[in-house]
């Protein structure tokens, strides 16, 4: 490979990926810091890096190098066959989507979010209904655009896990679903039920942000390259491994939400810190799928954090904290965060419940973008979805098909990614343990630093290397499957609810 | 004028400068909230606008649109006249300074800084002097390239303070020192001398954050178009009328370094949310001057905040706020705030010794670029005009010539805008007082916003539409003079100091 080649084509992914880490502090500073009356203003700025970004991804100069560096491939040089591919794959992504199309959309969306709000607050579908149609008429132009084996949703899951199937994800989703709506049933008329009123016990917000950067630091969050912030939704940002940033929001009255909010978005945020910083900017220090990333936050949110050895250790910290918990035993604390209830809303979702809602959603998107399923069939199949998964029905759209953002952002593909996640973490966390026999016993004594690392080696430090499913079987030597997953969550939930 | 070409030309300028209010937001962050192991990062992200703004500011149909619009100039249009001369002069100046030699100046500013470091920490000038040997011969060349008609010095002053002259300047200038001389002597030997120490008294951090606020507010800063944070340095950042950001640093035991520095800031950040955000993005929504910008921040800090009437409403509330403050009197107070001493750091100086120190920089850059003073001469010129101007001579180099960052950063022609800021302040203030016979009354009530709308009205909604000499006419009826700002300083201190 010509060393020179490389160091010009290198250059200009790496002014690709600055403009990118700039859009992020931008997207970031509008959630957290922004005056209010900026937010056009903003937009224009997004605009103008989106403009630039585009012209710098889809020139022909860019196509030429990569084209000559194709032709010079060396197997055994996987750091430059890792970011060859990957940029191939954007720059053909990007030149293959018209700039008219993708103005096309972003003017459908911002109608559809305007017929959205109001749409959802008066639960209207039928209000909604025209621009869905629009949306998925787009969506499956991209798609075609794009290119496509077996069914065009596959172009669109592509962009958020790349290399996956929409066929081969149904396939495991389906025996998840096997697994967990039985499982649901059981525990809804289980024996013992948990105290959840424990949780709304007085925390002061202060405190718990304390107590929260605590935990952060435990599992090995970088403070001197990244930040906690607070934001309306919270969300994590890594601009690039030596600055990632996330946030998260406080309730008096609901310490989960910032407690387990911080160590999700700190699983988030110890892969972005991951990264071999030597490849910043490059494809080898970016994350390989949402579902990889997801996997990082679940894994420290619920393997971790809503396990009981993990709070042996942090329990009596968090009751000298917080004096309104003193008289919980840790068995009844323990029992409260692992609270299972189907719900309508999927944000509320507990770790049980929460990935049929994601499947729902699946099923119902893949049968729209494939014309199977007419849009205004959508709050039916919905509520039958619900009724079947979840054993409830939702008592409007409000509460049902309009409730996600989603679809009037012009996002399908995206949610897969959620339970993928899920069944990632599951695998990992199986992997650790059977590499690690003293990891129990670590995290027992607060000892996290250990996970981390096994995190880093065989997850966060390979960056875009493997291709998702490609990485769960480097690091698990399994390919996706269901039973980790299904494992955990029937070791942990049965002997809970008495099962 | 062709409305096409105007609306194409428009769309490049606003791209030009959104890019460049991501500049200020990138530079913002890096004082305010970036994590400190990212420094090297943003400046790659710095770098990366650089490039593109560059790239964009002297394209050829950048030229090209200007060409065209100027054959088709209509007089009586003067928002569409100041926006094809302001981004010709800037489209011109980018064209003539190759970026060969803006990275030659990049790097050796970049030696110089690591040289002045520790050249200053030992008081070493000698260490220093092959370096600002080489920045000087770098901007004498980026001079002749832009090109000038009196001293090449002009060239490098305009980049500032757009139009300014040297010689023009130094004659004003030359009039304020006769004054100031004899004036700081005065001063020095008065009967009366301030308390000083009651300056020093406890004032918690978190309450001098919420007094200054209210001052802020009470001056008419619009906190929903800006906001207030912690920086080592403070500096005012306006990315557009909608999103302007200051910054202060706390000191307990010393309340004037935020309180005159939030209202300086504040000053700083009126001008930026007074343009018309029809405007955003062009010339017309940009400061004419850095003269101009400090002549806002100094009128607010010192004809407002070190007044005497502003503080017979404000003073109760400081010592409401603040009961250290308690058995102070408000004489006591005000001729505190009003301490003049001659001093051998200019960024401590008081406001009458504070110009004779931007005088002596002005007078040793200007004969340094004309090549007149030899770099080894420049400690003892330095310590003859200290103790010419200030009576005072340094013991050492840290404290004289190698004092201020500037030079090592190849800034020469900055200076003397502090100086011009000064007398502009003084020019306006008289102006506003004769326009409005209320206003020293609406002051003594605490009613600032009559004088931010006269501000606004006749300075900061013009933009960049008039040059600063020709503001300061159309504002106050005359030409930049001396007399204002003598007559001010005569009229505080001479009674205070019993002189």
């Amino acid at each position: 490979m010509d060393s020179e080649t490389y160091g010009t084509f290198i250059q200009h992914v790496k002014e690709i990926n600055t403009l990118r880490s700039i859009q992020a502090l931008l997207e970031w500073d509008q959630e957290t810091y922004m005056p209010q009356r900026a937010a056009e203003d903003r937009g224009n700025q997004l605009a103008a890096v989106a403009g630039v970004l585009h012209e710098k991804l889809t020139r022909d100069e860019l196509g030429d190098l990569l084209t000559k560096l194709e032709q010079e491939a060396d197997a055994e040089n996987y750091v430059a066959a890792t970011n060859v591919r990957e940029v191939r794959r954007e720059h053909d992504r990007a030149v293959k989507v018209p700039t008219e199309l993708v103005k096309r959309i972003a003017k459908a969306t911002a109608l559809a979010r305007d017929a959205w709000v109001p749409a959802r607050k008066d639960a209207d579908f039928p209000r909604f209904a025209p621009h869905l149609e629009i949306l998925l008429e787009l969506k499956r132009e991209m798609a075609d655009r794009i290119g496509w084996d077996s069914e065009p949703y596959d172009a669109l899951m592509d962009e958020f896990e790349p290399g996956a199937r929409a066929a081969v994800v149904q396939e495991v989703f389906d025996k998840v679903k096997a697994e967990l709506v039985p499982l649901v049933a059981a525990i809804k008329d289980a024996p013992r039920q948990p105290n959840t009123s424990i949780l709304e016990r007085a925390c002061p917000p202060d405190k718990q942000g304390a107590f929260n950067r605590r935990i952060a630091e435990a599992m090995g969050f970088d403070f001197e390259a990244g930040r906690i912030d607070v934001s309306v939704h919270p969300f994590c940002s890594g601009h690039s491994p030596k600055d990632v940033r996330f946030t998260t929001r406080y309730d008096e009255h609901y310490i989960p939400m910032s407690l387990f909010g911080v160590m999700h978005e700190t699983g988030h945020a110890l892969y972005e810190q991951g990264f071999d910083a030597e490849h910043t900017g490059t494809p080898m220090a970016i994350n390989t799928s949402l579902g990889i990333h997801e996997s990082q936050s679940r894994l420290w949110e619920n393997q971790v954090g809503r396990s009981r050895l993990f709070w042996e250790h942090f329990y009596p910290a968090l009751q000298a904290e917080f004096p309104s918990l003193a008289d919980v035993p840790l068995d009844a604390w323990h029992f409260a965060i692992n609270t299972v209830r189907p719900s309508l809303i999927r944000v509320e979702a507990d770790e049980v419940t929460y990935g049929l809602h994601i499947m729902l959603r699946f099923d119902l998107e893949r049968q729209m973008i494939a014309g199977k399923l007419p849009v205004p069939d959508v709050p039916q199949a919905w509520n039958a979805g619900m009724q079947q998964l979840l054993a409830i029905t939702p008592p409007d759209d409000a509460q049902g098909c309009l409730q996600d953002i989603h679809w009037c952002m012009g996002i399908f593909g995206y949610f897969p990614t959620y339970a993928l996640g899920n069944l990632y973490a599951a695998q990992f966390f199986a992997a650790a343990r059977r590499a690690m026999p003293e990891l129990d016993r670590q995290i027992a004594r607060g000892g996290l630093r250990p996970l981390r690392e096994w995190l880093r080696e065989n997850i966060h430090q390979h960056g875009k290397r493997y291709r998702a499913h490609e990485l769960v079987k480097v690091a698990t030597g399994e390919e996706l499957a269901h039973t980790p997953f299904i494992d955990y969550l029937n070791g942990k939930f049965r002997p809970l609810y008495g099962l």
